[in-house]
């Protein structure tokens, strides 16, 4: 292989010749081999978005010659075009607050930018990564601002999906509307309930999740750009700070604000905390959802049998025919990932120190793996599961009437001693309920059929004033 | 002692005459020996608050007798005004999902509306604890809507400390505006900034705390009550449902309304589990602050010595006139706990099943530690630490004027690579940067006095364009 | 209320006449008030042992007087014995890594032990709480000594508890032996088991446990105790550091153990997060046992209903005759709550800071949670469920007889795909497995009897060679 | 492309004829695409380690023709040498227990085995996937057995890693001996220690460490296999069942055993929660030590700066010069990492239900990435931190030499009260507690040089009897 001689601080060093990334990148790329992962791939685009920014702005306050910038600007393009993407070969996990992360950005548009210029890689007196590339920046301005603009971006993609779900999920509301089934409260035969109303419930909560992560997504849209080293804004220019926010809003395309403190918005990192309890709350509530879905289908023949979901794959490679709710299943693993990794996002957000935070890598190595988790995890939930699913009315109806729940609707007229004894005896001789009630002439038949019809048992409904009272 | 004679479903059982509560809390006592804590006295009123509130809605129903609602309404304002709190005897983690609370709450008002009625505790043909005092409930909505206006009242008195610390930090900031110190990133010198700087960022976050804990107290607003036993408000009357939260508004004091869809807001327990998203994001930003001030007031002779945390008390057993950082010590402790409590809110609120969450208990028992702890945590850290803070300015300069990190303000005018070797000479020289740049005619004196002068490099400035490029 | 002056590093202040403890803990005390909890009673009486254990250990090392090692002797036996426990008036989440707990201790056996001498509360030249009471010991050996033995006297009841459970386990494993049931996967039907084989893996899974435990304990019987401030043993005399361990052993009555390297275990709480962790991972077992034991006795009409758990207390204050899993509940909940305080524990130990960990008090507070919450949670659990099981073998048989995964037994003489046809077919026509194979003439009638034997089914067997194969 | 028809339960679908994986895979990789990663490359070298096994013992139990038995093994091989990584295409976390990652090595395995046998891919009348590769096996044994001995490989290689993390801290221990620091606790001055001692102790909790892995190892070598699908071994033949195990320890080269429950073995997945503990214990130890190693060398000019990293990378895009401890603070994220997968694999094994955890996929996915993450941060933090630490001799006695810390020394001799008065008077002006000792008379010279000698502070000494006493 071919070598050109790039030097650092640490000294000189070996550098493909093809390689568009430099020194510092190789010299991380050996520091750091955790994860066998790379750099997200929306990372590194943002990364390069806020590069392209920075050019523009800089040479708008008059501290970048037009050609460099033109330059810069076309390296980016065609970075963010597709182009050059094996040139980012880091580790997601790694030291140093993402200097390394942002060097590789730096390296691979400077060395672009110098062919476009007619030079040869590695001859940085054209383009210099850190005196053209990174002006007016500093990896704790730049890296935090990437990790936020990437949330937000996959953020979208997850409340997208989210709102197919709901979409579905009201649906199947419809559709199983006037199908009654036994409610259970801890597993135990409670009162009935319509399963078209359960399915509106997982939708209502579903709509109070994406209204959560709407609000977090405000979290991410204030950036420190612009404060570079530690907030105080050293090294960039007045009129530079003023505009690389705007510039970059437009170049994303979602509106951005600068944060009032700089400094604070520099070396705390709660509002990754923020989001990413946002993304757990999401995920309790879609793993609650697929655990009642995994007990509604149990069976086929020796558990509850309400709901059928869509077979997907056999079931297991021993027992023929088995059909498992394996996507339940992967939606409730997805859900621990997701809690277990809002434990090290908080974690490494307590750890920050001063005027800086530098273990940014592992916050956004968790936070996109929970954003992007979720996200290909509805969509499966979604179309290979809920859509699909469908009921079995006659074998609810049949858990109803020979429920002994019932007996709750009778308490208001014959007392919660009285109505209790008739629930005990129910289960002792495994008669109805409605036949101990009427030989036992606690209530007329026609007041009985009246309380016990089953529709408006799951509806609010008037109540006469308590005969036995 | 003297018993009278109480039953259940399960059987006869003697209860001590002179207990207000009754047979099922017995049980329940019996059963659950778990923590040796009682439940939170916050959470008893509010239970009674509900009682209270019930009595009146379901009397303006025509439900219940006038004798009885008042008898429930005296009975619940004096345990409300102190009364009877020795019996509420039960351990805050109990199986169930809080019926035996709410049975408690049930059994102790009607034992006391029964003798206010001139009649014998355990007479429950006068008030029965189910029929009367329970009238139109469920532990299911009662237990929920308790446990979310206890969170929600403590909520408040959080957010009261958090305004205290915000201020005293604000103040500090004003204090420490002039005093220049160094700042770092990853413990290594970066560039100076102003000690007033810092804690201004350290407001700027609790600002925003304050208005994340604002906006999840939203979530605690919207209750189930009416709901009943699964959400579809079965033995709920009607006038009842539409009346029952606007008067426990009232006996609160604080605006509430009921959930539109009931039997989400039953099964679902999102809402507390985003409350705690909320309290942890401030812990963490507490315990970063404090171990901040760990840092900063290191020594008294061999670490950082930039500040002084006011003695609270002998640091050591051992070690005569050492004084420790108490105080951020039990700031930084709460934030472990309250980080700790996080994962088993969130773990119990994905453990729900169909209809209801048997695991409400240890959520709240969790959350109230949480959201008590940070109250009592943030008012002893405002009152014994942050508002008896000084600063050492005459330190922190000193270590500004003998850094090399001020070298980057120069890199604009010479070039990275530049910088770089002259910060290099420097450390290995142990010479002044300003000595260096002098000496090698890398810069004017008059222009470096101006690029190096501190309190400018604090704040963003115009630069000129490079003039190395 | 009668005031003594005591003064220490801080000034002076009032400190209550009959108040045995002295200035440096009411300080604490004002300064702490974050759980309204008081210190673990276990942990005030393991303190109490390592300072007379100390007295004694200086005493022979020929540096206390023999008089005030007998005062102090006599003072920590009084507090052994139950007295001045009101004395101890601190918050298990304080700052200063244990010195107010110590101190504490210090101050009331000082103050006993001059009064014991004849002489006043408060006149520390006759016994002084650090020169004395203190001698030879440092906060940061003796406070993480006291987490251990503490932790260890607390771990011999979690697993005597669990030995118990273990042996009911056993016995409903040996009185369910021979009740044929379906087992299940995924919660969808699988293939037969026998009740007792569920019962007995539960009871290995506890005897694991219980090994776990027993290898745990042997982490926390190494004692820093001698190293005092930072583990080089300044200020303990040789003769001391040789003798205060076995003479802390007799006392104990466990076998305990001084560390090699003393600084290592000064700064290293990893013993503390080791024990977590095996008292997290039977909280893990115990919580999936008793989900099971809900699955298992869900019903009694919707349900599986296999198995009926005792009946301890009415299930619900609306719904009549409803008995709810309530044991199992607050097994889970016990679960959650150890999981959650692992967090803070992994999370206070990792925050440790060159030769000292400062944040011990909020792990032994969870830690002692933990454990004491498992042993009475197990207690119950024992108790109020296990021991009261029983089982329905009717409707287990029936579950069995009406399943299709007893196909699976067919597979090795018929093949995968035949074996799925055939479970196909079942499923759709609802017909059992067995009349399909015979209408078909798959298998002789005599072959697949004894193919299908449920016992045999249940145990491993020999095959013959496919003869489909 | 080319495809082939493949039918399974769900019905026929195309399959691409160079694929070697068939139906079942193909459908699992349409249902889950969540993390964009690929199963573990060591989990299915065990996966297929494991065909290898079990078609040995089945044609030793008489079962399997042996030209089908040689097929499977020489097709095996291949895989095991390097061949048809590519046919390995499931995403780590999957629904179903696992089956899909067992259907595709079956798969995989029978198309080679085929292919062998000179018979086209698909045709599995030769060599049926099910039938003959999974013979006597399910994935609810093969799963967890290859998840427990791909832990067990990758533990060795995160034990060799600590090993010589370990001997390296012994060589540094040693080399540092002799250099006299100031100790720290609660990051305030406390008494003189040795820096070799510091390292000591880093090599003491390391050891510890791996004695704890070591222990931890043997919870994974203990398998179910032969339990086949809930641990009753059905379908797998008696002499299979005896001689499995043995063949398997044979080809992996490590003694493995049965479980005597195989039932217990199958459904409780404790071993891993207690494996992922000790990890995080591990992890824990290196955090602190990776933090105390930034606290000792930060600076260069305004923190401690006892010691020096070796420079590994630039360490700033905007701060010339700035070199950053980028190693320790890879260490730290690794840490964090863990302890966030800890609660995922602790979540996922607490929601195993009745006869199986079909959360398995999760807790291997992170439980796989958590000791590699390990291995690899412990190789760069030894090969590219530890090995290279050199220390500031000079800095470090002069801290000790103008600290007030080393008054404790004294206190045997003049009390607590006196020692603390002067340490007092030390700081207020800044005079060295010596020439304060000295000038009041209170100690001789030769005496105070005695006890103040540095190296023998360090270490425990005999004490005269307390004078002031």
């Amino acid at each position: 292989m071919d070598f050109r001689i790039e030097s650092d601080s640490i000294g000189s060093k070996e550098v493909p010749t093809e390689a568009y990334y430099g020194v510092q990148t190789l010299r991380a790329a050996e520091n750091f081999n955790i994860t066998g992962y790379k750099l997200n791939t929306e990372l590194v685009k943002s990364l390069v978005q806020i590069k392209k920014a920075a050019a523009i702005a800089n040479y708008k306050a008059g501290l970048l010659n037009e050609n460099i910038e033109k330059a810069i600007i076309e390296a980016s393009d065609k970075i963010l075009g597709g182009d050059l993407q094996d040139q980012f070969i880091l580790d997601p996990i790694q030291g140093g607050a993402g200097t390394s992360a942002n060097m590789n950005a730096n390296e691979v548009i400077a060395n672009e930018a110098i062919q476009i210029l007619g030079e040869k890689k590695g001859d940085y007196s054209i383009v210099h990564p850190n005196d053209h590339v990174n002006m007016g920046q500093s990896t704790n301005d730049v890296f935090p601002t990437a990790g936020k603009i990437t949330a937000l971006k996959l953020l979208l993609k997850a409340i997208e999906q989210l709102k197919k779900l709901d979409m579905n999920l009201d649906m199947k509301a419809k559709e199983f509307n006037n199908i009654i089934k036994m409610g259970r409260t801890q597993l135990q035969d409670a009162v009935p309930i319509r399963l078209g109303q359960e399915f509106k419930a997982y939708s209502s909560v579903i709509k109070r999740d994406i209204s959560r992560l709407e609000a977090a997504k405000k979290e991410l849209e204030v950036l420190n750009l612009g404060g570079t080293a530690i907030g105080t804004g050293i090294n960039a220019d007045n009129k530079y700070m003023n505009t690389v926010v705007p510039i970059l809003s437009d170049i994303i395309g979602i509106q951005l604000e600068q944060a009032d403190d700089l400094i604070d918005a520099t070396q705390n990192l709660d509002g990754f905390v923020s989001v990413s309890g946002a993304i757990k709350t999401c995920a309790v509530n879609l793993s609650k959802m697929a655990n009642d879905l995994r007990l509604m289908s149990s069976g086929p023949r020796t558990g509850l049998e309400e709901i059928n979901l869509p077979p997907k794959q056999n079931g297991s490679s021993i027992m023929p025919g088995k059909v498992n709710p394996v996507i339940p299943e992967v939606m409730t693993q997805v859900a621990f990932n997701i809690i277990g990794n809002d434990v090290t996002i908080t974690m490494a957000a307590e750890a920050g120190q001063l005027e800086l935070n530098a273990f940014e890598p592992v916050i956004f190595f968790n936070l996109f793996e929970s954003i992007e988790t979720l996200t290909n995890g509805v969509k499966t939930f979604t179309e290979n599961c809920i859509s699909g699913i469908t009921a079995n009315t006659n074998r609810c109806k049949k858990l109803v009437d020979n429920s002994v729940g019932i007996v709750t609707a009778i308490t208001p007229y014959v007392g919660y001693e009285k109505a209790a004894s008739i629930a005990k005896s129910a289960i002792k001789t495994g008669k109805p309920v409605k036949e101990i009630i009427l030989q036992n002439g606690i209530l007329k038949e026609s007041e009985l059929d009246r309380i016990l019809d089953p529709i408006s048992m799951t509806e609010p409904r008037e109540l006469k004033k308590y005969e036995f009272a």
